[in-house]
Parts: C-alpha cells; sequence; structure tokens
C-alpha cells in the first residue's frame, strides 16, 4: 500500500484548486462573454448624449419655422440580428455614414413616423397619442422586414430628444406653434445580396415646419390621380408607413404642382375609390370615410382621432351642448362618383384632408378629369368644432389622454 | 452758348470710357457668373481617379468569389437640379456621407442596374449589352423622379470602372466567371419635405458572386406567392427597375426561404398570372413568357435575349442547323393554371428562370398553394443551347454586337 506524505498531499491539493480556479475563471468568463454576444433590446435609458456645441448663428435661436430647418440634435440607435440594438446615441444633427451597398440604397428597407411637438398655451411641451405612433412604425417595420425598437423605448427616446431641442426650437414665444418629429428605421446591411437586412439603425431628427393655414387659405385644392397610375394595390404595403409607398408617387405630385395644384388625390379602381384619408361632410348630416380595412389607405392618429371625437360629441344628444347639429359618422368605401353626386344635388358641405402633416385642413376644390367640385370647406361649424377640439387637446388647453406633457 | 475746353473734353471722355469699361467688365463677369451656373451634363472624361493604396492583403488578388466581396473602387457623381451633374469621381471603395434626411432614407426615391462583367476564354474582359442597361436606367429614372446620367457617359463610367477593377478581381485565371455591376442613383435631397429630389447621387460598385450553378444543381425550386401578398400592379412600378419595388416583397421571400424554397414566383389576380420572366417550354413545341407591356413585368435584357436568340435560331428552317427540333416564341399572359394544366396534360418540357442576377437557370419545381410541378428543365436540349449561345456571346467563343470588350 503506498503511503503519501502529508505535505505532497497539501501540494497536490493546493495544485488542484489552483487548476479547478483556472477552470471556473475560464468558465465564468466564457459564460461572460457568451452573455454579450445575446441580443439586446434596445434600452432608452442608456442613450449617451453629446451636445453640439454652443451655437454661434443666434438666428436659430428664434426657433425653427421652415420644414428645411432642423433642429440641433438627432437619435442614433444602430442594430444588428446577432447582437440586436446599441446603446442609443443623441449626437448633433449631421450626416452620417452609410456603405454605398446598403440595402436601403438599393431595395428601399425604409419605415418612418411622422409626429408633432406642440408648445401649449400653458407653456408645457407635449406629444398626441406618441403609443400610435409606436404601434405603427412596428407594424410598418414587420411589413418591410425591419427591426422595431419596443414601443416604450421609442417614446422614451422621443422625448428625450424633445426635452433636448424643445427649449430653444420650440420657445415659449412660440405657444400654439410645433415641430414636426421624423423617427425612422433602415436597413444598413451592406451585403447587397437581395435579402432580409442583417442589420438596420433606427434614428430621430426633428424639423420645423410651415403652418398650412398659411399655404393654403381657403382650402386645399386636389387633383384626382391619373387613371393610369395607382398608389397603392390590395395586397401591397399602401396601408403601412414604409418608404416604397412615397417615391413612385412623386411624378404625379410633380404634374399635380405643375397644374397648379397643391396635392394629388389618390383613387382606385373602376369605381375611382378615394383611398386617402379624405372626409366628407352630407348636409344629411354625415360624415363619411373610407374605411382602412381594405390595405389601400394608412391607418391615420389624427384620421381616427377626428372620427372618434365626431362620434362621441356630434352624435344625436351629444351636439347640442356644442351649440352643432348632430351628425353621424360613416365609414365605408368613398368613390368619387359618391363625392360627385353629393357636389351636384348640393349635398357636399365640406372635405376635410386629414394627417399629421396637414392636421384637419379644409378642401376648397377638387378636380376630376376636369369636373370641378368647389367645396365651402374653410367655414364649416363642424370642422372647425372638431379642429378646436384637437387643437385644444395638442396644445394644452383641455386635459386630456391623448396628450403626454414632455419634461424640460 | 456754351463752350468747352478741349482738355476738359478729353477729361470727360477719359472717365466716360472708365465708366464703360468697369460696366463692360462687371457685365462680363456676371456672364461669366450666370455661365458658371448653367446646369452640365454628365461628362465621363472629367472623371478625377483617386487609386485605392496597395493593398496588404494578397487574398484579394484571388478575385472575388462572394456577393459580399466588392472590388477596389467605386463611381460617385454629385447632381443638383440647378447646376446639373458634378465631375464624376473614382475613388476607394468605402462608406459615403448622407444626411439622415436625404431623399432616399425615407421616401425610397432610387432606381438601379444589375450588369456583369465577364472574363473572357479569349482573356477579354466584355460587358452585356450595356446600351439596354443605360436605356432602361433612363425610363427607372424618370418614374421615380431622379435624374439619368446619358447612355454614353454611363457606359464610359462603367468601363472605366472595369477597366481599374477587372485586372485585379477578375484575373486571367479566372476566364469564363465574372463580376456583378450595380449602378444605383439616389435622392440626396436633404430638405426633408415630400418632393421630387432637388439633389441626387449616381454611384456603381462592383461585387464578386456566387455561380448560380453551385446553388442550385437541379433546378432552382419556386413557391409562388400568397394571394394577400402582390409585388406589382397595372399603373404601379413594378415594370420599372426601381428599389420600391422590392423591400415590400423581403418578408414573402423570408417566408419562401424558411420553407426551403429558394425563390418566390409572383403572382397576380384572380387568375394567378404570373409576373415574372419565367419562361417554359412545351412539347408541342412553343417556348412561352408573359408579354411585358402590361406594367407587371421588368422589361428584362436576359429575357429579351433569349426570346431573341431562339426566335432566330429555333425557328422552323433554323434549328435543325443546330440538331434541334424547331419552336415558336409565343408571348402571352402567362398563367398558374396554363402552366398546370400543360403539366398534368404531359406538354410541360422545362422552365426557364431568366434575369442578369440568375442568367439562364432551370426551373426544377414550382409549388402552387400546396400542387407541386415537377420540371425536368436541367438537361433540355433547347435550354441548354441558348444557355451557350448566350455564354458564348458573353465570354467571347463568338463575335456579336451584344458583347462589348472593355480596354485594360
Amino acid at each position: 500500500m503506498h503511503t503519501t506524505d502529508v505535505n505532497e498531499g497539501v501540494e497536490d491539493a493546493k495544485e488542484w484548486l489552483a487548476k479547478a480556479f483556472r477552470r471556473v475563471r475560464l468558465t465564468v468568463i466564457s459564460k461572460i462573454e457568451q452573455n454579450e454576444s445575446i441580443y439586446r433590446e434596445l434600452d432608452a435609458s442608456r442613450a449617451k448624449v453629446t451636445l453640439k456645441e454652443k451655437d454661434a448663428n443666434p438666428k436659430s435661436q428664434a426657433g425653427a419655422d421652415s420644414r428645411k430647418t432642423f433642429t440641433d440634435h438627432m437619435v442614433v440607435v444602430d442594430w444588428t440580428a446577432d447582437r440586436g440594438w446599441a446603446d442609443p446615441e443623441i449626437v448633433p444633427h449631421a450626416a452620417f455614414t452609410l456603405m454605398p451597398t446598403a440595402s436601403v440604397l438599393h431595395y428601399s428597407t425604409v419605415c418612418y413616423e411622422g409626429m408633432k411637438l406642440y408648445r401649449g398655451f400653458d407653456g408645457k411641451l407635449r406629444l398626441y397619442r406618441p403609443d400610435e405612433n409606436a404601434a405603427r412604425l412596428a407594424t410598418s417595420a414587420e411589413r418591410i422586414s425591419l427591426p422595431a425598437p419596443p414601443p416604450a423605448e421609442f417614446k422614451a427616446l422621443v422625448k428625450k430628444l424633445c426635452s433636448i431641442d424643445g427649449p430653444k426650437w420650440l420657445p415659449q414665444s412660440r405657444q400654439g406653434e410645433y415641430l414636426y418629429i421624423r423617427p425612422c428605421i433602415i436597413g444598413t446591411d451592406p451585403s447587397m445580396g437581395f435579402d432580409i437586412p442583417k442589420e438596420a439603425r433606427f434614428f430621430i431628427v426633428i424639423s420645423g415646419w410651415e403652418t398650412v393655414a398659411e399655404t393654403a387659405p381657403s382650402g386645399l385644392r386636389l387633383l384626382t390621380s391619373r387613371a393610369d397610375e395607382i398608389r397603392a394595390w390590395p395586397g401591397g404595403s399602401g396601408n403601412f408607413k414604409v418608404g416604397p409607398n412615397y417615391g413612385p408617387t412623386l411624378r404625379n405630385l410633380g404634374q399635380t404642382k405643375g397644374r397648379g395644384y397643391d396635392m394629388t388625390l389618390w383613387l382606385f379602381g373602376p369605381d375611382s375609390r378615394i383611398t386617402e384619408a379624405l372626409c366628407y361632410l352630407e348636409k344629411y348630416l354625415e360624415l363619411v370615410t373610407s374605411p382602412v380595412g381594405d390595405g389601400l389607405i394608412l391607418p391615420g392618429i389624427t384620421r381616427q382621432s377626428v372620427l372618434t371625437l365626431a362620434s362621441e360629441r356630434l352624435r344625436e344628444g351629444a351636439a347640442t351642448a356644442y351649440n352643432l347639429e348632430p351628425l353621424e359618422v360613416v365609414e365605408r368605401p368613398l368613390t368619387m362618383s359618391d363625392l360627385a353626386a353629393a357636389h351636384d344635388e348640393g349635398r357636399l358641405l365640406a372635405g376635410l384632408a386629414v394627417g399629421t402633416t396637414y392636421f384637419v385642413t379644409p378642401v376648397g376644390e377638387i378636380d376630376w378629369n376636369g369636373k370641378q367640385i368647389l367645396l365651402d370647406s374653410a367655414e364649416n361649424k363642424h370642422l372647425l368644432a372638431i379642429k378646436g377640439w384637437l387643437s385644444d387637446i395638442m396644445y394644452g388647453k383641455v386635459e386630456s389622454e391623448w396628450a403626454e406633457i414632455v419634461d424640460e
């Protein structure tokens, strides 16, 4: 039988312990490394802020009043399929780099949102229904094969950027005015093979905006789209806010503006269905608009707000409180023939173009293949009431869960 | 009567002359300035070349054999609506800068081309029908409201880039192989209002490419698109090579690949019309494909080449020279029912997927709502003949005006 020296045993035990320790350490390091390579969700609280150097140009202190003026900062967050979202960065608004082979530059992998930041009459900054933008961006991203930020992180980043740039670019002197916020997701994968992007970028910029009232005092002039050009199709992407819906419509927009109109009114099909968030008001009294369910119309947040407010406050029994005749909200496929017939029979009271950009804007004229439909929308009392209610929420004249305050 | 001193008159005259001279000079300067601001057309001969520093990595000397490998250089030319095209620059392939508000990143103002550079069996570099790419890019650019380079300048720039990168990336050791060329135009206008871009960029990059034969030896496996998703529609942009046709189809492609297929076969309408450059061969003998005139199908250059060669060489009286049965080329709207009926009645001999990327690739299988249409295309003699003729032109085994030599 082999006997061992006590000291020898101690030495063995020491060596064994040292080895074991090394093994455990390597395991821990490996676990940490594995952990680092695990997909990370977007975390707005990790945003790193790099402020712009003090602005030498005092002009911009007056705020932004053109859509070509951008605020000082932007949010940029990069994503890869393997590692998820990087830490968000808030940096000075400037050019960024992209590989010339980036997916978005070839295959139009892009979706975006349009939002506004309002300077309330109570001096506070507000966002309007930002949860709706977050939710819609997520559905658009899924449609165009891009990752979407989780709604809570989306909202936190929008608010963070607004709280940094709001005070300077939408100062107290601009109560009742707004800035335009553009969150956007693009495919940055540079591998150029036609495939779902494995790299993407989410960014947010803010610009000024001309008020529409100045550009169209007596109502927008719309020209219907040509029969041989179609914006959206069932099974396409017209009901999502993705870039590919926009570029191909510019040619028509150019012709529309060239003929002196403000906007193209996009129609679809042999019955000339209206595929935009246009509402019209009938003498009868109905507020009529196309439903979004057919895949042709963007589910607009302003559109939904108008329908909700009109349903709640202008229904039988409620409207009298506002000294208005009650009306019924009707969602049905809306065709140009319906509209023209209502016009010819003297039933057409007003038209409303509805959206974040144009808010609730009276339509003054629709030109449909040479047939002029003139509308006296601008002074319509129902339209003015709806505009007022929305505006009161946005600019904090009333309390509403649709408005969220941005801390400064 | 007032009399004047002669000297005084001379002084007056001098002063008048001096003034007149100043006036003429100012006019000349103004003319020069006006002239400088006049719109300039793209001029390939003004290209400024900045070569990449010597490559320390010897691996890349072996050429490019992956579509994720890019050659050393790229062409970049900027354009503005006022001043036209800047001097073209050929610079090292690298990231470029774009404003985050650039039109292409929001409204998908992008169109592109796909071309190949072939290393012939005679050792020469060739392009295949580059005039066709130039012409198609111009129509795509018009459709998406971007400027297009004049065809001659387009071709000169493609050739210039190929002559710089061809020798290293497609060396003599790679006869019978090719590189992939991607010319692209994007809207860079940073003003973000939705409008026709007043700034744009035209660029060209070159990548390697896996040969399709390796990826699909027994023929491509196609899965037809879902009934609730469509790629293109009449009045849309499906018949132009614009980015917006691509991004929205990625979701479907992901599902297709997830189910083990190579590609989505895009259908349209209640009669399941095939809206891609797919040809099939009938026992009868007909080579059938959909016409491009309906606005759903891209007017493919390879597609047109296949139809032309088949019409010329496989018609009655010509085919026997190639030891082949004559066939008739038929362009008619092609539906999945036609294809399925031909299959069920034993009339279907072969299917061909045709395009720059996939060249002329045999189709092995089409899955249409669970119905499997198996094709024995890979060994079809007519298909092999057409492939061979095209390949002979591309790789310089025969003389053809369709092939253009690139000087090295």
